[in-house]
């Protein structure tokens, strides 16, 4: 059991927190597995001593990569791809899994290689956000992507994916579109803005 | 088909891009239901002839809600809870799902009261997000809340959700805390940040 501890500049606000005891994992239960998604159910011990059981989406180990490409300095370059789980095009980075052997870098670079037809000199893995703590195992890697030149892999895309040049500075603009839902591409570009500024 | 238009400050960046059309869904099967997770299988045309089979995981219409409660005008307020899915305790924002007949603000208001005590007088709608539109359909509601007071409902909770107050001012140091990792409650506190800077 580790501690939280949170410095701050008004001392009242500093406090540590213990972090608490994870449960225990009685039981895992394969419910299914489609190919795609891999349902497990697990009995739960709390540490005071409910019991529950939660059912949640299994996903690879190595997780995902979300790709924030930029033409230049000032260009972010966006997709418009379709989303089939809201069966809409959706405005969003580039994305996809990282496959065995892989690093996160390796697959940051395939992903634009095959998605918007660029590679990077310049990689650099961000941050780490997950999508839903609460039912699925799965995390995406942030990987800013910079200094690009043309090169192209074949991608498995039932069409062409539209590739969309962003000014960063035209950041509230993007924010406004409908088509720009993604909570990971929103988070993205905030952490990405941040990152550039501080760097 | 609708038409995207971008205002720029740079003429030379303003375009217009057309809405691409959507494929037909030929067929819907369901492939599984755990209670929990309902999968289907959609059978897609695409525009210019491909064929592709897609699972997604099908959520309820309403959706969910993630509430920014703030104790203050400087104060927003955290919880940190165990999260099934990466099967760690997070600390993110209250969230749960609308319920039959309720819209965004009563189902925020009823969670806040069952997850953190509280009941808001100020509610507001501020934006929506997806979560992972390639393969889910959902979509989760951010609401501020303001104006507080204690009220609880009892809730379904195995154990009590710990709150954390935050001040905003201290914005980076919660980014940058190693359990804050939500897409979702990282989107909604720069959303929300941007907003009251602007209203």
């Amino acid at each position: 059991m580790g501690t939280l501890q949170v410095e701050s500049r008004f001392k009242k606000y500093r406090y540590e927190a213990q972090m608490p005891k994870k449960p225990t994992i009685h039981k895992r239960t394969t419910l299914t597995n489609t190919g795609i998604f891999n349902i497990e159910q697990m009995d739960l011990e709390f540490s005071n001593g409910a019991t529950r059981q939660y059912q949640r989406i299994v996903g690879s180990d190595q997780g995902a990569v979300l790709v924030v490409p930029m033409l230049d300095p000032e260009t972010l370059l966006l997709i418009r791809e379709y989303a089939a789980g809201m069966h809409r095009y959706e405005l969003c980075f580039p994305k996809g899994h990282i496959e065995a052997g892989e690093g996160r870098v390796e697959a940051a670079n395939r992903e634009i290689q095959e998605e918007i037809g660029y590679a990077a000199r310049d990689l650099q893995a961000i941050t780490s956000v997950t999508v839903a703590p609460g039912y699925l195992y799965h995390t995406t890697h942030i990987v800013l992507a910079r200094d690009l030149y043309p090169q192209r892999l074949p991608g498995d895309e039932p069409e062409p994916i539209e590739t969309l040049p962003w000014k960063l500075s035209e950041f509230d603009q993007l924010l406004a579109q409908e088509e720009f839902t993604e909570a990971r591409s929103i988070a993205a570009l905030y952490i990405i803005r941040d990152w550039l500024a501080n760097n």
